[in-house]
Parts: structure tokens; C-alpha cells; sequence
């Protein structure tokens, strides 16, 4: 490695000014750093991330009421990552969640971690790993969640388990692989740019090392929801439309009522939250290409090119249950049909390379967020898993659920600070 | 199902106009029908794909001398898969390489393949999947290839294998799992929008039901090499530009000298193809996270920053080998340290799931095309594997071979046409 010695100081060639001159992230603030990223920052809804579609290039605020990402109109692609904690330690693990928090501030605004990734000493490792510079923010998100098994005793936090942070139960047809379900932890990352999003998890799972281990993730690729009715309804890997009637992130009354945790329902450090289910859902999209479209019509009770409910003409038209065969998607999983439960779903179309059969490895990872999945997904997935025709096309082979605590109110406050703040040994 | 007869006729809804009527495909041929699907066709450059950037949701010309996919500007997003063939049937095969063709040419110019996903017969499964319909035809490319393995005798090709589609020797270092490496056949899937290249390949293996099977698949989620010197060089997982010094897709003189099979070298139906390397390189992220700067940009040679070679001031400032330690990566894989040797890389970044041991199983899928791998990857990967310091930090996993056939000429030619005309049953 002699020639070395005749290379310049890394990291100190001269056309590259250091990152704080060159974009004043160090004394201006965000608002001058995300303007200069190339994003035009949301307005906050009165403190709830109910801000429609932004620019594709824009950033997302962090802060607020709500942790951003549920509401907030859907991006185009998905990281997301479960992890262990390694640690028994609560400081390490309330340390973490702080840095966590801190490093999530300034990528979801398009920064990069602390000095960047060449703005450090050159004696040590970069602080960001690079692969996200230059992108713009993306509308990033990342939203985090606790997992039952953080609540085993470890940290002292087992009399603070919500009563609605159930273990789901076994649902017939159920064929779950444990190494892509579980987790005591989960990073959701939706962003427009798949590298924004992928940087992300990286970056966060970099910070942990030691601490945690990303027990499974999960890239999508495509939206396979909408929470803008007002935009183009996605087409999921059948081919249907599909997030035609979901919560709009706009819609207050039904976001208080099916998916905030509110002051009365408890714990007080949930007020504000919400619960996530995961679920990945395999296609047998070899099968399902070769059944008639009258059969794949009949599956859904809507209509493959519209996206009309049977008996209807337009995407958006109220559907007509009775028109649609007794076990069609829909129907079964249509408010009418469950007591009235709602979720606001949010998932992405995935492909994993071949299943060693010559067959795609591809389908849907359901991500779904709720008040109470006691109240939701577990009484409409019963009656899916039992009756749905769908299920000759589909199998669920992975499996979670997540307490999503409330937004981070601003610089001072971090991811679970409520969950942690008064909570003793156990 | 006594429901059902409520039902209007699927496919048959009013509000939707059968894709004829809509989009004027029938008669008006394929300009009209790519206008109306939002893009705009790239001129072709006498005949060779040479166009540099086209705007996003613009289509690129399938038909020309050179398969679209090598020369063409690098797209975002990348689904690649190898097949193998399951037919003994020559004919078969020869039918199979037409529909695809056909298929191919609909689907780049953002069509659906045959009658669409719900213009046909409600009792028929649909000819195209649906997911990729709205969505614009995003510069998809389909770039097809022919592995080793589909000279072996089984389709009287045995005499037509070109000497320059060796198999490649064992590198050291080489770690393949033969499930990822390999294929008869190959289909490079470029495009903006990573829905409308999983939809191509997902729609070819479709047609190709009981004739071929998807060996492996791979999902890029990043493009980590550009061929369009002008725009900005986009950043692999380790955090560095990539794709800085590659050949560009206008320049003519090194497409001619190192990328495209001229007439001398034969044989004379690859005339005017190249030669793919395909290799899964993984990464290991969290070793090099915990890198230093100085480190990091000693292994390249280059710095992180600005991407500028050691001892030069700006990325694209011509490389002084001699100012890097001389095992850097840049210094061994220029050209001046393998006699002249260049190709043109069109890599990938990855990212699937996790490895079971807390680490992301994410990397570099590495595509090069070049006139003869045996004056080009094969020396240079030869070099690489016994001496760049990179090697501390990357594993190759995967790997395959393909000739890449000569573009269409027009409607009436297939993929493979001059390899299978004339030859006889060996
Ligand atoms: C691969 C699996 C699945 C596919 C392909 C799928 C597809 C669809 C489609 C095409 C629609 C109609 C469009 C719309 O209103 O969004 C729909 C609606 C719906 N699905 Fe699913 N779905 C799947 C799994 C699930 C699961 C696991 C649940 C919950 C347990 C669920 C709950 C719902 C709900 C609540 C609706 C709206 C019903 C209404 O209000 O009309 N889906 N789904
Ligand atoms: C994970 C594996 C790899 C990584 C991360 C990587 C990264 C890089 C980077 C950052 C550069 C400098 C920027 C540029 O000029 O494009 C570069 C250049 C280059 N790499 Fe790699 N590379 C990898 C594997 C390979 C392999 C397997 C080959 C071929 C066998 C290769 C051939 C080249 C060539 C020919 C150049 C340009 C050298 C010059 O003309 O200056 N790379 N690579």
C-alpha cells in the first residue's frame, strides 16, 4: 500500500466543501436544510399528519400528534424491518430509541445521520452510510412499533403491555414461517425513492449494532393501497384495484374512531397510537393467471378494469353486498359484514426471487393500523380465513403485531418516551 | 353462489369501453397507442439504441439492430430472472421465443400483452395480468439471452454455441450457490417503475407456463452504473458513485470496440449482440459501516465525497492509477491494468430480507455486457478476485453467462430468429 502515500487526505479534496457549509444544516435548522434538500416541508394539520399527497420529491414532518406514515398519503415503495433487541439492559435500550429518534429527524427531512458520510474524521467510520445523498427526501417516513415480546420482563415493562397488544391467534389456513414473523421491535420506512427507504432501515440498524438485530424485513415494491381517494387506486399483483375503500388520511371522524388510540381506551402512553398488524401474504399468482376473469371477478365482487363493486358502475360507488356472491372479499370483509370494524390499510406488493419451484415468490404484505386488533383485524380475518374464496389463491407465511405509539412531539422528546418515562423494574 | 346471478356480466360494466375502443389499438397500430399511453417513443438513431435519457414515462423503441437494455440509458429499477427451459420440443421453443416477442414489443411500449387484462372472454383467463395497466410504459426495456446450457444438445443448437460464450472459470474467493447462478434462458427487465418491470416478467413466465420455469430472480432496487455521463452518477450500498468511468450509451466508437459481437468475430446470428455477466455480489454492510472514511476511500482509490480519483480534484477527472495504493479497486479495474479491457456495466443494487443472523442480505447485482468475456470480465474479474482489498467486504454469490442475440429488426422477426434459422436438429 505504498503508492498511498501519495493520495490526497480523504475526505479533504478540495471541491468538496464540507456538508455544513455547503447546505447550513449546522446552525440554520431543518426548515433551511429540508428547503435546500429539494423538499417543500408539509404543513402540519393542527398537530395531525392528515396532509394529503405531497410532491414526490418533498419531506414529511417528523414531528407531531401522530407518528407520520399511517395517515400520511401513501408513498411508492416499503422497507420495512423487525428486530431483536440484544440488550438486556433498559438504558441501552431507552439510549438506542433516543438515537433512534434523533437520526430519524434528519433523514426522513433528507440529511443525512450526524457529520454525513464524509464529513467526519477520516480516521473513523462515516456517521451516514452515503448511498442516500443527493436523493431528496422522498416524502420518507418511519414510523416504529413495540412487538408483545418487548414486554416480557426484560425491561421492566411488563405491567405496561396494552390489553389490546394481543398475540395474534393460529388462523385456519394460517402456514407462518417464525423467521418472518415476531419481533421486539419494527421500523416501517415508505418512501417515494426504494434507495430513501432502504438507507433508512440501514442507517437505523447500523446505529443498533450491538443492541439489535434485524430478526426479518421486507422490501414492497408497489402500494397496494391508497389513502388519497382522490388519486389513482393501485392495482395489487392480481391485477385489481385495490385501497378503493380504505380510510383517507384526511378523514378525521373515522381515524378517531377506528384508528387512534384515544384517552378513554388506555394505556395513556398508547393515546395518540395506534396497533399494526403485518401479515405476509403469499400469491399463487401461477394458479390465479389461469383462472377466467369471471371467476376472478367473482373472487373480489368488483370488476377487474374499473374496480366497480357488482352492480355498480364506478370505482367509488357504494357497494351493493347482495349483488356479490355470499363469499366474495368484499362482502366478507366490507364493514357491513363485521359489526363495523374499519382499519386503515397500507400495504405493498412484494417479489422475493423463486420459490425453487420455478414460481415467483410474490404477493402482498398486508400492513393494516387500527384502534383495537381485538375490534378489527382479528374478528375479519376469522371470517376471511374461514369463508373467502381468495384463500385458494393466497396463504399468510408471516406474521406480527405492533403497538405503534403516539407521534414525537419535538426535539426533546424520542420514540417511547412515555412508555419508558415512570415505568420501574419489573 | 346463488348471489352471483345479480351480478352484471363481468368485464362487461359499462362505465369501461373495451381497451380497443379506449385506447384506438386495434387498427391504429402502436404510435397511437403509445401516445395514448403517456409516453412519447424515442427516435431511433439509425437503427441503433444509442438515445440517451428519455424522459421517465417515456417508451424506448423495442425494435432496432441492438437489443434495448445495454446501450440505453440505465432506468431505476431492475427485475431479472433466468429460466430454464422444460420443453424438449424445438418447436415449441421457437413458439415460445415468438410470443415473447410479441409480447415484448406490446409491453415496452406500455400495452398489455394480447387482448388485456379484461378485454377478452369473462370464461378465459385474461391474456395480460392487469397490474401494470394506468401505469405509464416507464423506458421499460426487455432484453433477452441464451445461456450455455441451451447449446446442449437438446434443440440442435450444438453447433451454434459461439466460442465466446464460455463457461466462466471459478474465481477465487467464489462462494455460488448454484440456485442463484445459471439459466437457459434470460430476460433483463429495465424501467422507471419497478410495477412494470416485475409485471413483464411476471407476464413472459405466464406465457411460458409448462415450457419454462423461473430458475432465479432477482430484484434491483437501485441502478448502480450510469451510461449517461451527464446526469448524475447514483450511489451503490457502500455509499460511492458507481458507474463514474463506464462506456456511455452515445459513445459509438466503444460500443463498436467493446460491447457489440462485430462481423469478424462471428458467429454470424450474434452479429450485432453482446455478451451478459451476471454476478450476486453481497456485501457485508455492517463490516463496512464500521469502517473508517479513510479506509473506505482507500479501497476505491476514489474519494467518498465527490467520487474524485486520488490526486485529482473532480469525479470525472481521468484516474492517476499511480496515486492509489495499488490494490484499490479503480486502479485494478482499469483499463490500463488489463490491457485495454472495458465493458459496460449496468449493476443493480439489492436488498432481500435478512440472512437469519441479524444482517441484511443486500449487495450489488453486478450486469456487464461486453464483445467477448474473455478479453474483458473474465481478466479483469481475475485480477479483482486474487488482489483488490474490496474482497474483504464482498462475496460473490451468484453467477451466470448469457449471449445476448441481435435486437428485432421489425414485426416479423423474434428473439433468437437467426440462431434457430438454418440450423438443424443435432
Ligand atoms: C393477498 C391478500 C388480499 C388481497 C389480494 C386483497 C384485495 C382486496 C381488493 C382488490 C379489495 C377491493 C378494493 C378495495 O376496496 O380496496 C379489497 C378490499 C378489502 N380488503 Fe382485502 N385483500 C387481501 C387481504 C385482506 C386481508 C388479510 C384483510 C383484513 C383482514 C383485508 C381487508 C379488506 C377490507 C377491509 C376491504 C374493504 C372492504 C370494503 O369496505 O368494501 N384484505 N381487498
Ligand atoms: C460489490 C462489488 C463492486 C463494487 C461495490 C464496485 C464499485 C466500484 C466503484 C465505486 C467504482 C468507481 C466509480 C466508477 O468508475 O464507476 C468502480 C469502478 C469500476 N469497477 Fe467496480 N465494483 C464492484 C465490482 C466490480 C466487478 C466484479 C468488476 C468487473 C469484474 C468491476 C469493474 C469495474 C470497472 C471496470 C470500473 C472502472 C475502472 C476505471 O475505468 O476507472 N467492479 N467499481
Amino acid at each position: 500500500m505504498s503508492d498511498a502515500a501519495t493520495a490526497p487526505e480523504p475526505g479533504a479534496d478540495s471541491p468538496q466543501p464540507s456538508r455544513r457549509s455547503v447546505l447550513g444544516w449546522g446552525g440554520a435548522g431543518l426548515a433551511l436544510g429540508a428547503a435546500a434538500a429539494g423538499g417543500a416541508a408539509l404543513a402540519l394539520d393542527g398537530g395531525a399528519r392528515t396532509a394529503p399527497v405531497a410532491e414526490a420529491g418533498a419531506a414529511v414532518p417528523f414531528h407531531g400528534k401522530h407518528q407520520a406514515g399511517i395517515a400520511t398519503a401513501v408513498q411508492d415503495r416499503l422497507h420495512f424491518a423487525a428486530f431483536d433487541v440484544k440488550t438486556e439492559d433498559r438504558e441501552a435500550l431507552i439510549q438506542l430509541l433516543k438515537d433512534w429518534t434523533e437520526a430519524a429527524a434528519l433523514m426522513t427531512q433528507g440529511h443525512p445521520v450526524g457529520e454525513g458520510a464524509f464529513g467526519g474524521l477520516a480516521e473513523a467510520p462515516p456517521d451516514d452510510t452515503g448511498e442516500a445523498l443527493g436523493l431528496k427526501p422522498s416524502r420518507l417516513t418511519l414510523t416504529v412499533g413495540f412487538g408483545p415480546s418487548l414486554f416480557d420482563g426484560r425491561f421492566g415493562l411488563k405491567d405496561r403491555r396494552p390489553e389490546a397488544l394481543v398475540d395474534l391467534p393460529k388462523f385456519p389456513g394460517d402456514n407462518l414461517d417464525p423467521a418472518r414473523g415476531g419481533g421486539d421491535l419494527c421500523v416501517q420506512a415508505c418512501a417515494d425513492d426504494p434507495q430513501v427507504a432502504v438507507h433508512a432501515i440501514r442507517n437505523l440498524a447500523r446505529i443498533g449494532f450491538g443492541k439489535v438485530a434485524i430478526r426479518w424485513s421486507q422490501l414492497g415494491f408497489g402500494k397496494t393501497s391508497s389513502t388519497t381517494p382522490e388519486a389513482q387506486t393501485p392495482r395489487n399483483m392480481m391485477g385489481f384495484k385495490d385501497g378503493t375503500r380504505n380510510i383517507a388520511g384526511t378523514d378525521t371522524a373515522n381515524l378517531t374512531k377506528h384508528v387512534w388510540v384515544g384517552a378513554k381506551d388506555g394505556p395513556d402512553w398508547m393515546v395518540g397510537g395506534s396497533y399494526l398488524v403485518a401479515r405476509r401474504i403469499r400469491m399463487n399468482i401461477e394458479t390465479w393467471d389461469r383462472t377466467s376473469l369471471k371467476e376472478q371477478e367473482d373472487i373480489f365482487g368488483r370488476t377487474k378494469g374499473e374496480g366497480a363493486p357488482y352492480g355498480k358502475k364506478r370505482e367509488h360507488d357504494e357497494p351493493n353486498l347482495k349483488a356479490m356472491p355470499e363469499v366474495a372479499h368484499v362482502r366478507l370483509a366490507h364493514p357491513d359484514t363485521n359489526g363495523g370494524a374499519m382499519m386503515l390499510r397500507r400495504g405493498y406488493s412484494f417479489t422475493d426471487g423463486t420459490d425453487g419451484l420455478g414460481r415467483l415468490d410474490a404477493g402482498l404484505f398486508f400492513l393494516a393500523y387500527q384502534r383495537d386488533v381485538r375490534d378489527a383485524f382479528i374478528p375479519v380475518q376469522l371470517q376471511l380465513a374461514r369463508r373467502d374464496v381468495l384463500n385458494e389463491y393466497i396463504q399468510h407465511v408471516g406474521s406480527a403485531v405492533f403497538a405503534i405509539p403516539p407521534g414525537v412531539r419535538g426535539d426533546d422528546d424520542w420514540w417511547g418516551s412515555a412508555l419508558f418515562s415512570g415505568s420501574g423494574k419489573a
